[in-house]
Protein backbone atom coordinates (compact mmCIF):
# COMPACT_ATOMS: atom_id res chain seq x y z
CA UNK A 1 0.00 0.00 0.00
CA UNK A 2 1.35 3.54 -0.86
CA UNK A 3 2.44 6.07 1.95
CA UNK A 4 -0.07 8.77 2.69
CA UNK A 5 0.20 11.82 0.78
CA UNK A 6 1.24 14.29 3.32
CA UNK A 7 -0.54 17.30 1.96
CA UNK A 8 -3.94 17.15 1.16
CA UNK A 9 -5.84 20.09 -1.06
CA UNK A 10 -8.22 21.86 0.57
CA UNK A 11 -10.95 20.90 -2.02
CA UNK A 12 -10.25 17.05 -0.85
CA UNK A 13 -10.22 17.42 2.57
CA UNK A 14 -14.21 19.72 2.16
CA UNK A 15 -14.77 16.18 0.39
CA UNK A 16 -13.85 13.84 3.13
CA UNK A 17 -16.84 14.33 5.19
CA UNK A 18 -18.94 12.82 1.94
CA UNK A 19 -16.51 10.09 1.43
CA UNK A 20 -16.95 9.15 5.20
CA UNK A 21 -20.41 9.84 5.55
CA UNK A 22 -21.16 7.54 2.36
CA UNK A 23 -19.01 4.90 3.47
CA UNK A 24 -20.94 4.64 6.68
CA UNK A 25 -24.25 4.23 4.62
CA UNK A 26 -22.32 1.57 2.48
CA UNK A 27 -21.36 -0.33 5.69
CA UNK A 28 -25.10 -0.17 7.22
CA UNK A 29 -26.63 -1.27 4.28
CA UNK A 30 -23.58 -4.38 4.89
CA UNK A 31 -21.67 -3.72 1.24
CA UNK A 32 -18.53 -4.63 1.89
CA UNK A 33 -16.79 -3.58 -1.36
CA UNK A 34 -17.26 -0.98 -4.28
CA UNK A 35 -15.80 -0.38 -7.03
CA UNK A 36 -14.98 2.83 -7.95
CA UNK A 37 -17.32 3.34 -10.64
CA UNK A 38 -20.06 2.19 -8.03
CA UNK A 39 -19.15 4.65 -5.38
CA UNK A 40 -19.13 7.11 -8.58
CA UNK A 41 -22.50 6.78 -9.59
CA UNK A 42 -23.68 7.00 -6.02
CA UNK A 43 -21.87 10.34 -5.01
CA UNK A 44 -22.42 11.73 -8.82
CA UNK A 45 -18.56 12.34 -8.87
CA UNK A 46 -16.49 11.22 -11.65
CA UNK A 47 -14.18 7.81 -11.20
CA UNK A 48 -11.25 9.04 -11.81
CA UNK A 49 -12.13 12.08 -8.97
CA UNK A 50 -12.99 9.41 -6.69
CA UNK A 51 -9.47 7.32 -7.41
CA UNK A 52 -7.43 10.71 -7.34
CA UNK A 53 -9.51 11.79 -4.00
CA UNK A 54 -8.75 8.03 -2.22
CA UNK A 55 -5.24 8.18 -3.02
CA UNK A 56 -5.03 10.56 -0.66
CA UNK A 57 -6.05 8.43 1.77
CA UNK A 58 -3.75 5.34 1.49
CA UNK A 59 -6.80 3.46 1.38
CA UNK A 60 -6.24 1.89 -1.83
CA UNK A 61 -8.65 -0.01 -4.14
CA UNK A 62 -7.38 -3.50 -6.21
CA UNK A 63 -7.82 -3.76 -9.52
CA UNK A 64 -11.04 -6.06 -10.29
CA UNK A 65 -12.00 -5.99 -6.57
CA UNK A 66 -12.62 -2.65 -5.60
CA UNK A 67 -12.31 -0.54 -2.14
CA UNK A 68 -12.96 -2.18 1.27
CA UNK A 69 -15.75 -0.22 2.28
CA UNK A 70 -14.53 -0.85 6.20
CA UNK A 71 -10.85 0.10 5.90
CA UNK A 72 -11.88 2.75 3.79
CA UNK A 73 -13.75 4.72 6.11
CA UNK A 74 -11.53 3.79 8.64
CA UNK A 75 -8.49 5.19 7.26
CA UNK A 76 -10.75 8.06 6.34
CA UNK A 77 -12.04 8.58 10.01
CA UNK A 78 -8.43 8.28 11.50
CA UNK A 79 -7.26 11.37 9.14
CA UNK A 80 -10.19 13.43 10.37
CA UNK A 81 -9.18 12.37 13.94
CA UNK A 82 -12.74 11.31 14.68
CA UNK A 83 -11.06 8.45 17.26
CA UNK A 84 -9.57 11.80 18.88
CA UNK A 85 -12.50 13.36 21.09
CA UNK A 86 -11.67 16.99 20.24
CA UNK A 87 -13.62 18.56 23.50
CA UNK A 88 -15.69 20.65 22.67
CA UNK A 89 -18.07 23.72 24.63
CA UNK A 90 -21.62 25.22 24.17
CA UNK A 91 -21.59 28.99 24.63
CA UNK A 92 -25.25 30.15 24.12
CA UNK A 93 -27.79 27.16 26.06
CA UNK A 94 -30.73 28.96 24.28
CA UNK A 95 -33.03 27.09 22.09
CA UNK A 96 -30.72 26.49 19.35
CA UNK A 97 -27.69 25.73 21.46
CA UNK A 98 -29.80 23.40 23.46
CA UNK A 99 -31.00 22.00 20.02
CA UNK A 100 -27.70 21.39 18.74
CA UNK A 101 -26.55 19.41 21.63
CA UNK A 102 -29.19 17.47 21.78
CA UNK A 103 -29.69 16.68 18.47
CA UNK A 104 -26.22 15.63 17.54
CA UNK A 105 -23.77 12.78 19.33
CA UNK A 106 -20.93 14.81 18.94
CA UNK A 107 -18.63 11.56 19.64
CA UNK A 108 -20.01 9.92 16.08
CA UNK A 109 -17.98 13.29 14.78
CA UNK A 110 -15.00 13.18 16.50
CA UNK A 111 -15.78 15.71 19.33
CA UNK A 112 -17.07 14.99 23.05
CA UNK A 113 -19.19 17.71 24.49
CA UNK A 114 -17.13 19.18 28.27
CA UNK A 115 -18.58 22.05 29.26
CA UNK A 116 -22.03 24.71 28.62
CA UNK A 117 -21.79 28.36 29.16
CA UNK A 118 -24.42 30.85 29.39
CA UNK A 119 -24.46 34.45 30.46
CA UNK A 120 -28.62 33.81 31.79
CA UNK A 121 -28.78 33.64 35.30
CA UNK A 122 -31.88 31.86 34.91
CA UNK A 123 -29.84 29.04 33.60
CA UNK A 124 -28.34 28.48 36.93
CA UNK A 125 -29.57 25.37 37.89
CA UNK A 126 -30.29 24.00 34.24
CA UNK A 127 -28.80 20.85 32.26
CA UNK A 128 -28.06 20.30 28.68
CA UNK A 129 -27.29 16.98 27.38
CA UNK A 130 -26.54 15.83 31.59
CA UNK A 131 -23.90 18.96 31.66
CA UNK A 132 -24.40 21.96 33.89
CA UNK A 133 -25.04 25.36 32.28
CA UNK A 134 -22.27 27.26 33.64
CA UNK A 135 -22.12 31.04 34.17
CA UNK A 136 -19.74 32.74 31.64
CA UNK A 137 -17.82 34.12 34.20
CA UNK A 138 -16.17 30.86 34.63
CA UNK A 139 -14.76 30.19 31.52
CA UNK A 140 -11.36 31.28 32.16
CA UNK A 141 -11.20 28.93 34.63
CA UNK A 142 -12.69 26.08 33.41
CA UNK A 143 -10.57 26.65 30.20
CA UNK A 144 -7.38 26.68 31.84
CA UNK A 145 -8.42 23.51 33.61
CA UNK A 146 -9.80 21.69 30.23
CA UNK A 147 -8.48 22.96 27.80
CA UNK A 148 -11.30 22.51 25.24
CA UNK A 149 -10.19 23.00 21.44
CA UNK A 150 -13.56 23.94 19.82
CA UNK A 151 -16.81 26.44 20.89
CA UNK A 152 -20.02 25.65 19.25
CA UNK A 153 -21.35 29.57 18.86
CA UNK A 154 -24.91 29.90 20.05
CA UNK A 155 -25.19 33.47 20.68
CA UNK A 156 -26.75 36.58 19.47
CA UNK A 157 -24.77 38.51 16.88
CA UNK A 158 -24.50 41.43 19.45
CA UNK A 159 -22.28 39.57 21.86
CA UNK A 160 -20.05 37.23 19.57
CA UNK A 161 -17.61 39.77 19.25
CA UNK A 162 -16.45 40.25 22.75
CA UNK A 163 -17.39 36.55 23.47
CA UNK A 164 -15.01 35.51 20.85
CA UNK A 165 -12.58 37.56 21.94
CA UNK A 166 -12.60 35.93 25.86
CA UNK A 167 -12.09 32.36 23.80
CA UNK A 168 -9.62 33.41 21.91
CA UNK A 169 -7.67 34.66 25.26
CA UNK A 170 -8.94 31.43 26.75
CA UNK A 171 -7.19 29.54 24.45
CA UNK A 172 -10.34 28.54 22.07
CA UNK A 173 -9.09 28.51 18.28
CA UNK A 174 -11.75 26.40 16.88
CA UNK A 175 -15.15 27.87 16.17
CA UNK A 176 -18.33 26.07 14.91
CA UNK A 177 -20.48 28.92 14.54
CA UNK A 178 -24.01 29.32 14.47
CA UNK A 179 -24.32 33.09 14.97
CA UNK A 180 -25.08 35.85 12.35
CA UNK A 181 -21.26 37.06 13.06
CA UNK A 182 -18.42 36.86 10.37
CA UNK A 183 -16.36 35.89 12.99
CA UNK A 184 -13.13 35.44 10.37
CA UNK A 185 -13.59 39.23 9.91
CA UNK A 186 -11.94 39.38 13.53
CA UNK A 187 -9.38 36.99 13.74
CA UNK A 188 -7.36 35.76 11.75
CA UNK A 189 -5.16 32.33 13.43
CA UNK A 190 -8.68 30.83 14.37
CA UNK A 191 -10.46 27.88 12.60
CA UNK A 192 -13.90 28.57 11.66
CA UNK A 193 -17.29 26.68 10.14
CA UNK A 194 -19.90 28.59 10.33
CA UNK A 195 -23.07 27.40 9.71
CA UNK A 196 -25.04 30.35 8.09
CA UNK A 197 -28.53 29.14 8.64
CA UNK A 198 -30.26 32.63 8.09
CA UNK A 199 -28.20 32.91 4.48
CA UNK A 200 -29.11 29.63 3.03
CA UNK A 201 -32.87 30.21 3.86
CA UNK A 202 -32.63 33.60 2.04
CA UNK A 203 -30.83 31.88 -0.87
CA UNK A 204 -33.69 29.18 -0.46
CA UNK A 205 -36.03 31.95 -0.75
CA UNK A 206 -34.25 34.09 -3.50
CA UNK A 207 -34.68 30.80 -5.79
CA UNK A 208 -38.35 30.07 -4.76
CA UNK A 209 -39.44 33.68 -5.94
CA UNK A 210 -36.83 34.06 -9.09
CA UNK A 211 -35.72 30.37 -10.81
CA UNK A 212 -39.52 28.69 -10.69
CA UNK A 213 -41.04 31.31 -12.81
CA UNK B 1 -31.34 55.05 -11.76
CA UNK B 2 -30.02 52.49 -14.54
CA UNK B 3 -32.25 49.91 -15.06
CA UNK B 4 -31.94 46.20 -12.80
CA UNK B 5 -30.24 43.14 -14.68
CA UNK B 6 -32.19 40.30 -15.48
CA UNK B 7 -29.93 38.18 -15.10
CA UNK B 8 -27.96 38.13 -11.40
CA UNK B 9 -25.34 35.22 -11.41
CA UNK B 10 -25.03 32.51 -9.06
CA UNK B 11 -22.21 34.02 -7.50
CA UNK B 12 -23.82 37.11 -6.67
CA UNK B 13 -26.96 35.71 -5.32
CA UNK B 14 -25.19 34.06 -2.96
CA UNK B 15 -23.97 36.91 -1.55
CA UNK B 16 -27.10 39.00 -1.66
CA UNK B 17 -28.31 37.37 1.86
CA UNK B 18 -24.73 38.37 3.26
CA UNK B 19 -24.75 41.87 2.13
CA UNK B 20 -28.78 42.07 3.47
CA UNK B 21 -27.78 40.72 6.76
CA UNK B 22 -24.49 43.46 6.70
CA UNK B 23 -26.69 46.57 5.75
CA UNK B 24 -29.56 44.88 8.58
CA UNK B 25 -26.39 45.12 11.07
CA UNK B 26 -25.74 48.99 9.91
CA UNK B 27 -29.35 50.34 9.96
CA UNK B 28 -29.46 48.70 13.26
CA UNK B 29 -26.22 50.86 14.33
CA UNK B 30 -28.01 53.68 12.91
CA UNK B 31 -25.64 53.98 10.08
CA UNK B 32 -27.70 55.65 7.16
CA UNK B 33 -25.49 55.93 4.10
CA UNK B 34 -22.26 53.81 3.59
CA UNK B 35 -19.34 54.23 1.17
CA UNK B 36 -18.23 50.85 -1.11
CA UNK B 37 -14.81 51.49 0.72
CA UNK B 38 -16.37 51.39 4.37
CA UNK B 39 -18.32 48.51 3.09
CA UNK B 40 -15.53 46.26 1.31
CA UNK B 41 -12.98 47.25 4.79
CA UNK B 42 -16.43 45.78 6.93
CA UNK B 43 -17.15 42.50 4.47
CA UNK B 44 -13.81 42.02 3.23
CA UNK B 45 -14.67 41.84 -0.07
CA UNK B 46 -12.86 44.44 -2.74
CA UNK B 47 -14.37 47.71 -3.26
CA UNK B 48 -14.70 47.24 -6.90
CA UNK B 49 -16.39 43.40 -6.11
CA UNK B 50 -19.19 45.45 -4.20
CA UNK B 51 -19.66 48.26 -6.89
CA UNK B 52 -19.90 45.64 -9.70
CA UNK B 53 -22.50 43.23 -7.52
CA UNK B 54 -24.64 46.38 -6.51
CA UNK B 55 -24.59 47.42 -9.91
CA UNK B 56 -26.54 44.19 -10.38
CA UNK B 57 -29.32 45.08 -7.63
CA UNK B 58 -29.83 48.63 -9.12
CA UNK B 59 -29.62 50.58 -5.66
CA UNK B 60 -26.90 52.63 -6.76
CA UNK B 61 -24.68 54.72 -4.56
CA UNK B 62 -23.95 58.72 -5.53
CA UNK B 63 -20.94 59.80 -6.26
CA UNK B 64 -19.16 61.27 -2.99
CA UNK B 65 -22.25 60.40 -0.95
CA UNK B 66 -22.07 56.26 -0.77
CA UNK B 67 -25.09 54.21 -0.79
CA UNK B 68 -28.42 54.76 1.14
CA UNK B 69 -28.36 51.76 3.63
CA UNK B 70 -32.31 51.30 3.63
CA UNK B 71 -32.85 51.94 0.11
CA UNK B 72 -30.26 49.79 -0.62
CA UNK B 73 -31.34 46.61 1.61
CA UNK B 74 -35.22 47.19 0.72
CA UNK B 75 -34.18 46.64 -2.83
CA UNK B 76 -31.91 43.32 -1.86
CA UNK B 77 -34.70 41.82 -0.08
CA UNK B 78 -37.39 42.77 -2.50
CA UNK B 79 -34.99 41.15 -5.07
CA UNK B 80 -34.57 37.98 -2.66
CA UNK B 81 -38.48 38.45 -2.61
CA UNK B 82 -38.36 38.78 1.58
CA UNK B 83 -42.07 40.30 1.73
CA UNK B 84 -43.82 37.57 -0.59
CA UNK B 85 -43.47 34.89 2.57
CA UNK B 86 -43.02 31.46 0.90
CA UNK B 87 -45.51 28.76 2.83
CA UNK B 88 -43.10 26.50 4.00
CA UNK B 89 -43.82 22.45 6.15
CA UNK B 90 -41.73 21.21 8.61
CA UNK B 91 -40.97 17.49 8.30
CA UNK B 92 -40.07 16.12 11.02
CA UNK B 93 -40.88 17.38 14.08
CA UNK B 94 -37.90 15.83 16.49
CA UNK B 95 -35.60 17.82 18.71
CA UNK B 96 -33.85 19.42 15.39
CA UNK B 97 -37.20 20.46 14.06
CA UNK B 98 -38.39 21.72 16.70
CA UNK B 99 -35.22 23.59 17.72
CA UNK B 100 -35.19 25.29 14.21
CA UNK B 101 -38.53 26.53 13.80
CA UNK B 102 -38.50 28.15 17.67
CA UNK B 103 -34.94 29.35 16.62
CA UNK B 104 -35.78 30.60 13.45
CA UNK B 105 -37.98 33.92 12.75
CA UNK B 106 -39.05 32.42 9.48
CA UNK B 107 -41.62 35.73 8.11
CA UNK B 108 -37.80 37.43 8.81
CA UNK B 109 -36.47 35.36 6.26
CA UNK B 110 -39.38 35.41 3.45
CA UNK B 111 -41.36 32.48 4.91
CA UNK B 112 -43.96 31.64 6.91
CA UNK B 113 -44.43 28.73 8.76
CA UNK B 114 -47.75 27.26 7.54
CA UNK B 115 -47.76 23.35 8.63
CA UNK B 116 -45.77 20.81 10.70
CA UNK B 117 -45.70 16.93 10.07
CA UNK B 118 -44.15 13.72 11.44
CA UNK B 119 -44.82 10.51 11.37
CA UNK B 120 -45.11 10.12 14.68
CA UNK B 121 -48.32 9.08 16.41
CA UNK B 122 -46.80 10.04 19.80
CA UNK B 123 -46.47 14.06 18.62
CA UNK B 124 -51.02 13.48 17.71
CA UNK B 125 -51.21 16.48 20.63
CA UNK B 126 -48.47 18.38 20.36
CA UNK B 127 -47.44 21.94 19.07
CA UNK B 128 -44.26 23.58 17.30
CA UNK B 129 -44.42 26.82 16.99
CA UNK B 130 -48.26 26.94 17.45
CA UNK B 131 -48.96 24.66 14.90
CA UNK B 132 -50.38 21.70 15.80
CA UNK B 133 -48.01 18.37 14.27
CA UNK B 134 -50.20 16.43 11.51
CA UNK B 135 -49.61 12.84 10.69
CA UNK B 136 -47.86 12.42 7.09
CA UNK B 137 -50.63 10.52 6.13
CA UNK B 138 -52.13 13.93 5.83
CA UNK B 139 -49.91 15.16 3.85
CA UNK B 140 -51.21 15.58 0.21
CA UNK B 141 -54.49 17.20 1.40
CA UNK B 142 -52.51 19.83 3.47
CA UNK B 143 -50.52 20.23 0.21
CA UNK B 144 -53.21 20.25 -1.93
CA UNK B 145 -55.36 22.85 0.10
CA UNK B 146 -52.18 25.18 0.98
CA UNK B 147 -49.73 24.50 -1.72
CA UNK B 148 -46.52 25.47 0.09
CA UNK B 149 -43.52 25.94 -2.03
CA UNK B 150 -40.42 24.52 0.90
CA UNK B 151 -40.10 21.77 3.14
CA UNK B 152 -37.76 22.04 5.93
CA UNK B 153 -36.37 18.49 5.87
CA UNK B 154 -35.20 17.45 9.40
CA UNK B 155 -35.77 13.94 9.12
CA UNK B 156 -33.38 10.90 9.26
CA UNK B 157 -31.68 10.26 5.95
CA UNK B 158 -33.23 6.41 6.07
CA UNK B 159 -36.85 8.02 5.62
CA UNK B 160 -35.41 10.78 3.65
CA UNK B 161 -35.52 9.52 -0.01
CA UNK B 162 -39.57 8.45 0.14
CA UNK B 163 -40.38 11.40 1.88
CA UNK B 164 -39.05 13.30 -0.76
CA UNK B 165 -40.54 11.29 -3.60
CA UNK B 166 -43.68 12.36 -1.61
CA UNK B 167 -43.37 15.81 -1.18
CA UNK B 168 -42.37 16.63 -4.90
CA UNK B 169 -45.59 14.25 -5.69
CA UNK B 170 -47.46 16.91 -3.84
CA UNK B 171 -45.95 19.85 -6.03
CA UNK B 172 -43.40 21.05 -3.30
CA UNK B 173 -40.07 21.77 -4.77
CA UNK B 174 -37.77 23.50 -2.46
CA UNK B 175 -36.30 21.89 0.08
CA UNK B 176 -34.20 23.35 3.05
CA UNK B 177 -32.62 20.23 3.75
CA UNK B 178 -30.93 19.17 6.86
CA UNK B 179 -31.37 15.55 7.16
CA UNK B 180 -27.98 13.28 5.85
CA UNK B 181 -29.59 12.91 2.70
CA UNK B 182 -28.15 14.41 -0.64
CA UNK B 183 -31.35 14.82 -2.09
CA UNK B 184 -29.78 17.16 -5.17
CA UNK B 185 -28.37 13.25 -6.33
CA UNK B 186 -31.74 11.77 -6.07
CA UNK B 187 -34.11 14.38 -7.83
CA UNK B 188 -33.77 16.69 -10.80
CA UNK B 189 -35.83 19.66 -11.10
CA UNK B 190 -35.62 20.95 -7.25
CA UNK B 191 -34.09 23.64 -5.25
CA UNK B 192 -32.21 22.69 -2.56
CA UNK B 193 -30.40 24.44 0.03
CA UNK B 194 -28.55 21.45 2.45
CA UNK B 195 -27.28 22.64 5.79
CA UNK B 196 -24.91 19.46 6.03
CA UNK B 197 -24.34 20.11 9.65
CA UNK B 198 -22.42 16.65 10.14
CA UNK B 199 -20.26 17.22 7.29
CA UNK B 200 -19.52 20.85 8.60
CA UNK B 201 -18.26 19.59 11.66
CA UNK B 202 -15.97 16.67 10.58
CA UNK B 203 -14.20 19.39 8.90
CA UNK B 204 -13.98 21.66 11.58
CA UNK B 205 -12.25 18.25 13.40
CA UNK B 206 -10.54 17.22 10.88
CA UNK B 207 -8.57 21.11 10.87
CA UNK B 208 -8.68 20.44 14.65
CA UNK B 209 -6.74 17.74 14.38
CA UNK B 210 -4.54 18.30 11.32
CA UNK B 211 -3.73 22.49 10.80
CA UNK B 212 -2.87 23.46 14.48
CA UNK B 213 0.19 21.43 14.88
Amino acid sequence: MPAKRDYISNSVIRRLPRYYRFLGQLQKEGTLKISSAELSARMKLTASQIRQDLNCFGGFGQQGYGYNVAVLRNEIGSIIGVEKKAGAILIGAGNLGRAITTYFDFPRYGCELIGVFDVNPKLAKAKVSGLPVMHMKKLAEFCKKHQPSIAVLCIPQENAGKVCEELVECGVKAFWNFSHYDINLHFDDIIAENVHMGDSLLTLVYNVNNVRK
